[in-house]
């Protein structure tokens, strides 16, 4: 359990600790005021949060883009909760499109 | 086969379907053509997703956003690729935010 | 005259050339094809021109981002023509910010 | 005073506002501290803006695109003038761009 601790179930953790945020007192939680301003500011934070990874990116900053990416993720995982979405409906579709040929070949053919 | 495969392991099977096509024939999968358009182009697609995802959100439309999210969440995989992160880096990043005070009072403090 | 053609009146004769697109042939014009797409997909270009213009400016490359800028332009035109703004009101806008205290000064109390 | 004066010379003035703040006090002016935080700032504000002119304009909110075009606009400018780069050179490239053809034709051929 050590080094799995940093896999891919600090995502489910990280979704169920947004969700039970719904509701709750804006002034307490980052995510409770974000859930309060509703859908497109929510929206608008996975954009601009998109902007930044995408400037670490090409700033060649490999430590910043892990930030940013963990930012990115996290305001995913918000407006997925703030729709109804949860993350194994992503999974899901990105199963999905695997297949015989593959996701890239698949987008590919897009 | 069972519907734990559903499950976020796909993420990391598609990682390494990504990382396995780093220098193949970019004319046989759309992920090696990616790759070889370089850094920045990888990036401008992964800024262009998230547009469509914020789109998709302010739209009010449910299933488009789970599949610009698939879409989102592969662009960004690659990026991470090309830039040497591997998703548990996003991962530890995640964990390590994750404290006493937890992750959304992290963020209001910024 | 001579010089002054390279002058904003270029702006204004390029909204009109794109208003005289509205409902003619997608197949002959690319701004014919844009407003048959619909407000959506002009918005997304609106989005990804910047992402274009963002990442030409953090790679430092002058010259890219006054191409970028003018994609960015035209396309920002017919996303205000599909919304029935003219160039005149976002210009009645900026003018109205222009006051004792300067736009600067307004936006710094935002 | 007249009308005209919400023409599009309101720009070139605003640009020559901002670039008389280069060099002055953060504390000041709201131009001023975006110089003083650089062009990867700069740069994801004009992103940002962006972002926020997509969902006005999907939102189907036309007085809300008008103030963040309006925003847009203001921030694009201030990313020319840390560049180098006049509201003239962009008008000359979309100059260049009108042709026998025209530019949505050029357009189209890219």
């Amino acid at each position: 359990m050590s080094d799995g601790e940093t896999g891919p179930e600090v995502v489910e953790r990280l979704y169920q600790l947004i969700l039970s945020r719904r509701g709750t007192d804006p002034e307490v939680s980052y995510t409770a005021r974000l859930f309060a301003k509703g859908r497109r500011k929510i929206a608008q934070k996975v954009g601009e949060e998109a902007v930044e990874a995408v400037i670490a990116a090409v700033d060649e900053s490999r430590k910043n883009l892990v930030g940013e990416s963990a930012d990115l993720l996290y305001h995913l995982l918000v407006l997925w909760a703030d729709t109804g979405i949860a993350p194994g409906d992503v999974y899901a579709e990105l199963r999905r499109r695997e297949g015989t040929s593959g996701v890239d070949e698949k987008k590919h053919r897009k």
